[in-house]
């Protein structure tokens, strides 16, 4: 199951081990991770006190009482207390806790104002991240969570294998977004995270979005898309296609970019560091020219976070285990001109590695 | 126009006037509203550091400076300068400031990572909001802010006048839900933010989102949706439907919040505190015997964040001024049964008040 109710006592054996007195999750994967509560991050306190022993306590507003009972939450044991708007409710944290505190660990994207809220609230205690406890947790994928990146992998996959009906030269790259947008919808997400349709020179920009440009014939287009599904899950996948015949110098370094992508997920097996899958790719780009033309990292780590550990990049040391689920996701980018980048969600298996994106990594001419 | 130059600027006056000697913005509405530059909030560094005398820099992961460029920061005359991933960004920002800080202001939805990186590469320096500056401005809304706050008004009015297409007995919440998000973007917003179709007994959790339950002949429906335009301003609208013939008690206790919500919009005008206006529906709701379940405030700021200043709660003895916007939703929710919530963004004007969602407040029995 998604949720197994043993997360949370293992979560506090971990928050014992790290020298933490609770942990203090606003909402985000993290609570959602412990609790299956989904809860939107706003700026009334939602927060799980979590201690080292002991009973949990979700603090939650009013309005949201009946969501949160609704959630699992109640069924992991968490005791859910409320408070009403225009109340402080930060005491509620104190009296959670249920005495002094020296360190504590906050959701890693717990907003500034709740950080200080907090800081102000329990003055005497040393705030950490609470992804020093859970992102060793969270990065090794139970079966159930690569079951479900799986399943997110073919929803995207099937966007993807869709894209002749909307990339056309003659139409904008925010005309092609928007029907991108609805198919991922359509193929099962919940949410569209992120639509990047990025055509000829927009594609050397690697985190471009879309644009009023139209789409020209013999376009390389980078298309990069992700969505959330509703187990909470996310999808991310790049192809680059080439909308009509595209120019000699990118079909050229298309089969480097081709080959070493090949060949990062070839590097993936249990025990390998992270960063040697980096280094496959670069490497191999690097050998042909185009070392400066890779300019980012080779992957992020992916589950209830679109970004999440284990990055894929230099200096990171971590070796590889099996349930690890990352991009490999190298890029080519010639400023002005264009750019191309390939992207699968993979995971470490026992034997190796399985791909959660399946298509074909070749250039796709439309 | 939404973004004018002197925006940063006047941001410096107010950060001097504050004690502060920098702002700090992360990816979020502060960094738009005063730059114009929209960036998705990453585990990457991405960070305005503008002091409050001199020069401001944008640091930003190298993967994004082409994106940086191409936004209307650098015309307003932010210089920009990037990390390579694997690097520690945090000395740029040290380097930014140009010497020791007392005192730095984040952004408010600064992430905890971020936060806790910045009091360990900034240990002189208390941590203190960017809001102390920033709300104060973005909650005065400029001409152009309204026009593109009408804008968004007038898109998810739209998608409530198309209700009948889809909201009927048989569907469950989810499929209704599905085809509002498609209009909600067919009307012109860029994101989906939020869907809520509360049908009978779901209706009485205001945060209710979607589910599976199948709407049935006379249950009466809350449906709260919104999204963000492509000028970055946010909609927010709510109107509660009957399939059929509602029951009686819940067609009677409509009509106490149909005339407490015009009565909450009636009150605003210059200079009444944000609490009056809370107090108006309230006060109406509690004289008819549903003081209980109206179970939150009245309401909340709305500009580039769906939920910023000023709260209409009480307490809030904000004095309203010409271009706070906000909304008005006074809700009744009987817990097992049903309830109702009536919404619309207003903002406060000269002559008093404009109702930003035109469409009618009374019952729509579909």
């Amino acid at each position: 199951m998604l949720y197994p109710p043993r997360r949370l006592a293992d979560a506090q054996k971990a928050v014992n081990a790290a020298g933490l007195d609770a942990l203090l999750l606003t909402p985000g994967s993290d609570l959602r991770y412990l609790t299956g509560y989904h809860a939107h991050a706003l700026e009334r306190l939602t927060c799980l006190v979590l201690p080292a022993q002991g009973e949990a306590t979700l603090i939650v507003p009013r309005l949201e009482r009946p969501a949160a009972e609704a959630s699992p939450a109640p069924g992991t044991g968490v005791r859910v207390v409320d408070h009403e708007d225009g109340t402080d409710p930060y005491p509620l944290v104190r009296k959670a806790l249920g005495g002094p505190v020296r360190a504590v660990g906050l959701a890693d994207r717990m907003w500034a104002t709740q950080v200080l809220a907090l800081r102000d609230a329990l003055p005497e205690a040393r705030q950490r991240l609470a992804g020093e406890v859970l992102a060793p947790m969270r990065m090794r994928k139970s079966p159930a969570e690569v079951a479900a990146l799986r399943e997110a992998g073919a929803a995207i996959d099937a966007v993807h294998a869709r894209m002749g009906e909307w990339l056309r030269a003659g139409r904008t790259e925010a005309e092609v977004g928007a029907d991108i947008a609805g198919a991922i919808r359509d193929a099962g997400h919940d949410t569209v995270d992120f639509v990047i349709v990025a055509s000829g020179p927009n594609g050397a920009s690697p985190h471009h979005a879309t644009s009023d440009r139209v789409i020209q014939p013999g376009d390389p287009v980078v298309v990069d898309i992700g969505g959330t599904m509703p187990s909470g899950y996310c999808s991310d996948s790049t192809r680059t296609y080439a909308v009509g015949a595209a120019p000699r110098e990118f079909s050229d370094y298309y089969e480097v970019l081709f080959a070493a992508q090949r060949a990062s997920v070839a590097a993936v097996r249990p025990g390998v560091p992270a960063s040697s899958v980096d280094a496959a790719a670069r490497s191999m780009i690097a050998d042909a020219g185009y070392g400066e033309a890779f300019l980012h990292r080779t992957g992020h780590g992916i589950g209830l976070d679109g970004h999440e550990e284990p990055y894929i990049v230099a200096g990171n040391d971590l070796p590889l285990e099996p349930g690890m689920a990352f991009s490999v996701e190298p890029g080519i980018y010639l400023a002005g001109r264009h750019g191309a980048r390939i992207e699968d969600i993979v995971v470490c298996t026992a034997g190796g590695v399985e791909r959660l994106n399946t298509l074909s990594t070749s250039l796709v001419e439309l």
